[in-house]
């Protein structure tokens, strides 16, 4: 099982590393992020934007094009477009998203006719290695899936359990993240703790262990859940914190980034290829992460088709 | 201003420490914590519960009664009654429940006969030591108000602007959290941190100064507002983080004590007096540093009277 970035970053490196489509490739960030990971053997690229854009950047700031493919695409929407058809074509494993609105890469993905839909949702997976735990612990859905309702709850669950078995977790747990433990119907996460608890029990959903409500300390603290005496043995172990709404999930990220420190790393999950969205803002170790943590996601999916 | 617990209670020293009323007292937790605050000249207490079941647990805990009043009351919603009774008639200036379920506590502190209502709204007031920054971290609500609406969210600012008030920040700065920094209208609280952002422009709410929307990391760290683009200059400056909802509170209250480790108090405020409502599982720390805030209020109050 993989429990930090850099045994993730080792384990991702392979002899044939999967290809990475950038969309809107012509950002100096994105082009640094994207040439560190090539050199690390993660991944190979198809560069597609602007070509004289990319080569203006690359010269400007001294990075080398050695082994990176550029396809030139001067549009961003169609540089997008590009991007997915080359994971349709399974010329690309990873799509990557550049200097280009995230409503416009996304819409190509998700286009009906051209995109690269799979999943009945398309689902943000991010990855933790918060000093203390032996896991890498997974938050959901922190960035796309607003207020999701419970049917929407069990796709971000399925998608996040597909991330946590390519990290090699056998049988992972997910916690439903709520205020409190106990069932309130007033509190519609805690129904939707209960409910998705039910279907798993009942073999509705397979790939992954439901426990909850569970408010945040007894997800993840052992001690702490036996402390107040909860009894359920998946307590205190979640490998897969799902969020009840954008607003906590995102509190938890920026706490856990922010203010805890953890190295981290983002996915999209739900299309037919993972995609990497991360934000200028980001560090580089968080872009290097994500590209890993997606290029591991491709390299599972190989082995299993 | 004070800026982490250990000046919070050298603070709240005094001459004539301000009088806690311990609401069904005969819990050995709470009655060591009431021993400790009484002997650091934090408080002084009166116990308020069965007075045999007091006496037999100081004495098999060898917690020492000196200088501690009992109130006889067996009956535990009696002995909130009675607590309740002592702030009335001024002869305690805090409450702090004992061993009673928090709805019989709450309901002899809102009863509107014989209650202690004075606020538009009662609310949960967190304080964090948070490692890194200069000044206490006020998050509101975590624990009562689950759901407010953009009224209930006033009357939460307003009462968290007392505690900060209490503490010494001379003008406190509000953030609205969110999960984005712009107003979307499929998200109600960016909606709420406008109008909020509106009301205080106005002069609608006084005390503070409010900010928002911002995610939890452009509320707390200017270096990465100023990196956005974020252009007001409240951002990156909370003192009261004003939590969109139950949920959301309680996972960055949670984050923060059990995974970055900060040292913290809670009370309830918009009573008539500062409120005290500590869980058998807190630390014992987090115990009298609540008793300390509390106190500190009280004392804030008496000056002001």
């Amino acid at each position: 099982m993989i429990n930090s970035f850099d045994s993730l970053i080792r384990d991702a490196v392979s002899q044939q590393p999967p290809t990475l489509a950038v969309a809107a490739a012509a950002d100096s960030y994105v082009l640094r992020a994207i040439r560190k990971a090539v050199d690390m053997r993660l991944a190979g690229a198809v560069l597609v934007g602007d070509r004289n854009e990319i080569l203006r950047l690359c010269e400007a700031e001294g990075i080398s094009l050695d082994g990176l493919w550029i396809e030139h695409a001067p549009d961003k929407e169609q540089a997008c477009k590009l991007a997915v058809a080359l994971v349709r074509e399974r010329r690309a494993q990873v799509v990557m998203k550049g200097l280009v609105d995230t409503s416009v890469f996304l819409r190509a993905i998700l286009d009906k006719e051209n995109g690269i839909r799979r999943a009945p949702l398309l689902s943000h997976v991010a990855a933790f290695e918060v000093a203390g735990f032996d896991r890498l612990l997974l938050l959901s859905d922190a960035a796309l899936n607003m207020y999701p309702n419970v049917d929407q709850k069990q796709g971000i669950l399925e998608n996040a359990a597909e991330v946590a078995k390519a990290l090699g977790v056998e049988n992972p747990i997910a916690a439903c993240v709520c205020a409190i433990e106990k069932v309130n119907e007033k509190m519609q996460p805690t129904l939707d703790a209960a409910e998705l608890v039910r279907r798993w029990r009942e073999g509705l959903i397979s790939n992954l262990r439901v426990t909850g409500p569970l408010a945040l300390d007894n997800a993840l603290f052992e001690a702490l859940a036996l402390h107040k005496g909860i009894t359920d043995p998946l307590a205190g172990r979640a490998d897969i914190l799902l969020m009840p709404n954008i607003e906590a999930g995102n509190v938890l990220y920026k706490s856990l980034a922010y203010i805890a420190k953890a190295r981290n790393a983002g996915v999209l999950i739900g299309a037919g290829a993972p995609v990497v969205l991360t934000s200028r803002s980001d560090h580089e170790d968080t872009k290097i992460n994500s590209i890993a943590l997606a290029i591991k996601i491709a390299l599972y999916e190989r082995s299993r088709a």
